[in-house]
């Protein structure tokens, strides 16, 4: 079928305003918003109910056309933008963005997927509950693609990555069928887990239209605190410690390297140094409880003093009030920023088992190094889940000397993740693969994996029409 | 190939003295531990590894042989008993029963599929840590049967079900390749979530050999408390002020019925009515945390004074002694042997949306009754997770009318599940489908979930060898 056709049909099923086609209308959505990924595509569909999404589904089903879901277009491995064959459609979530269920009893809510997480950490406050997943991105991204990502952010330590936060989803299905997996249930042994395999698939086996979330007792007490240390190890004993004596309150532990944190106090106005003295790491740690009137900081406090005096501490600082609270948050948020301005960014979304950070850092910067002696390498991350984000920022000079970037940026990447999987990590904790990481994918995976993998996207894909050139599979229908 | 044939060559990988074929010595593997489901074997065969669950997986696939694999045999859906054909191998995993490796920084372990829950609890301990399941048959039940079922038990409101413990796992596919999956990450966005489909599958998608474990903090304070209500709607709003203001804290709240606590009390020689006055209902609540020396009596008691004063509690008890606390648990773990002693159990595993357990008590307890006028029904369960056990009883002498009490027992089931189903309910919420429960989830689960399922099974299982007859998929190879 000619293109026209197809976009003559879908302007039929979601209403002519709602297909775009003119190059200024689509652009914001077949380019992500770091510029690094670029597509074209027959048009781009903004359908306003899961009807119209299967409608679309079965069109392209029928049609042989690609489909491309796209929720907030903030994701950062290229998920969501359609390959340069302009014979794809992008399917925007965005309409359906309604709050269907707030059950405070269940501490469950049902949203549609366009919602952004924002809006659903808003329904779940104005319930008096808390929806935990907190990321940069926020105020833009959507729940659709948080889901489909399986995102983290700095709460996955105490609540979770969304996998754990997701209940029930209506997903319509590669042929248009729509599935209502929409169950409020803790706990469901009724066969096999249909739920999981759509959480964190990309987009490549289905689209999420809406989900059930679990929702959590609000903090009213927390504490803040920032530490300065010595090495990684001694980070994963006062980690250890924090988590052993306060449980789960310890909600968040981001790790910075000293060269992070540096980069951030030179780049970012308004940053400052909270401590006095440099150390190669300092620990973002934040402790939370529902319970009001907690002595959070105290308690914080003594736990801290132990480190103090075996050592195991360099310094440390607990925030006396929300403003103090605020700018240590504001060094963690701040390091996009930074190191954008730092100069050429190649990041990483490694994890290895916890106690494998320290040499997995040591064994990477290294190989950083033996690829490109002019990279610096910035570690940021979350101590607690094992993802450490190295970043290679090599310098804007790098640009103008004539070599192509992209084969040195491919080689610290592959260093990076040779190092990671061989102390029995992954190439992606929370970010995902997209298009970014489909090549390293079936490097690094196992033969076996990549054989059931390939097998369920046929299963549920035999057109190969659901974002394809995603995760695995054909890269064209 | 004769059943002779693959005898001989089942002995060949194990050894001979771990292939048993004398009725005497298979007897106990091929019944469950209630006397409900009875099956015929070949063999049972005891591979002393990984390497030989493979080569016997291959021996199967190659002679076409069914294969049902076997942990504790402690289930109640028939999921690890054969059928009756005689054609089946039972492969029991209790050799495999080594602790690989205890990760106390990154708050793991890893253990063989034949570790009972009970040696996993202890490498817990003897690392200083907690594996939080705990299920009556924690003595005999193996950590690979909990994976396969996804079992729950009493500590599911704080720590998930199984699903939620597993770090990674080791299977052992339907074509006999080994596949190792035991990452110990937190974080792993690598494409499809292959380990939730083998958690939950009861062995119908291969067969866990070894699993990566998540560990927790050990709770060093703790307080128990018994309360009488008047009515689930007073449980639910004195569950939520419970976790609203306390957090993760609750650990436990369970429920009884006043005709289950008072069959507990007719039938369970020293247990004693902790309340003077009889209510509808009690709940026995367990508050944790990794602190020590927290005053969680007091916490527990100032909450439940809330509820003293506005009604909503009729009487409430907190455990002033370990015994006392003790006391109270014995009254849950009575339970199932109040109910056989009280007459033919007929049991569910349902469960709804929280909100909805006052509704679907009184409806399916009024379908029940118009079924069986004769029949008494108790209710036992998880009341945060909306997983509410509802057991028919007959009286002994229904065995004696003449009429068979299948059927009888058939209607009951359906009539209990249709309410659930109707609350947007589960059948399962903890025990799994089996044998018992195929029947039905055809019939409750949706044609698309149904279609899903007997393709993923078809994609993993071509020959339909694994476990045939249990879940999904062809009854036999």
């Amino acid at each position: 079928m000619a293109g026209g056709d197809v976009i003559g049909r879908a302007r039929a099923i979601v209403g002519p305003a709602q297909v775009l086609c003119e190059p200024a209308d689509t652009a914001p959505f077949l380019a992500d918003w770091r510029g690094r990924y670029r597509g074209t595509a027959l048009g781009v569909v903004h359908p306003a109910d899961a009807a119209q999404v299967a409608a679309v589904v079965r069109l392209c089903a029928e049609t042989g056309t690609p489909l491309v879901p796209q929720g907030g277009n903030t994701g950062v491995v290229g998920g969501a933008i359609p390959d340069a064959s302009g014979r794809s459609l992008v399917l925007c979530l965005s309409r359906l963005n309604r709050v269907r269920e707030v059950d405070p009893v269940g501490d469950s809510l049902t949203v549609e997927a366009g919602c952004t997480l924002a809006a659903v950490q808003a329904a779940a406050e104005a319930a008096g509950r808390l929806f935990p997943m907190s990321l940069g991105s926020e105020g833009s991204c959507q729940i659709g693609g948080t889901i489909a990502t399986n995102a983290g952010g700095t709460a996955v330590l105490r609540y979770g990555p969304m996998r754990d936060l997701v209940l029930g989803l209506e997903v319509v299905l590669p042929d248009g069928t729509l599935w209502d997996g929409l169950r409020a249930l803790r706990k469901d042994n009724t066969g096999y887990a249909l739920k999981h395999l759509f959480i964190g698939a990309e987009g490549t086996l289905g689209i999420v239209t809406a989900a059930t979330l679990k929702l959590f007792p609000r903090p009213r007490s927390s504490a803040t605190a920032f530490l300065a240390l010595a090495s990684l190890e001694a980070a994963l004993e006062v980690f250890s410690r924090l988590r052993g004596t306060l449980g789960d309150r310890v909600t968040t532990a981001e790790i910075l390297s000293e060269a992070q944190l540096a980069a951030v106090l030179a780049h970012v106005p308004g940053t400052v140094r909270p401590l006095a003295t440099p150390a190669p790491w300092c620990l973002l740690a934040e402790v939370t409880d529902p319970m009001a009137g907690l002595d959070l900081a105290g308690a914080l406090e003594a736990v801290l003093a132990e480190g103090l005096e075996d050592g195991s501490i360099a310094d440390a600082l607990v925030a006396r009030s929300e403003a103090q609270a605020a700018a240590l948050w504001k060094l963690r948020h701040s390091v996009s920023e930074a190191n954008r301005k730092s100069g050429i960014v190649i990041g990483h979304d490694t994890a290895v088992p916890t106690a494998r950070i320290p040499d997995f850092v040591v064994r990477a910067t290294a190989a950083i190094a033996a690829v490109r002696a002019d990279a610096r390498v910035m570690a940021v991350g979350h101590i607690g889940d094992g993802n450490i984000h190295l970043v290679a920022i090599l310098p804007e000079s790098a640009r103008t000397t004539g070599k192509p970037l992209e084969p040195a940026a491919q080689a610290i990447s592959a260093a990076v993740h040779r190092v990671a999987v061989e102390l029995g990590g992954t190439i992606s904790a929370e970010h995902g693969i997209g298009q970014s990481g489909r090549d390293a994918l079936a490097v690094f995976k196992g033969p076996a994996e990549m054989a059931l993998m390939d097998g369920i996207k046929r299963l549920f894909d035999p057109r190969g029409i659901m974002n394809p050139g995603k995760v695995v599979g054909p890269a064209t229908p």
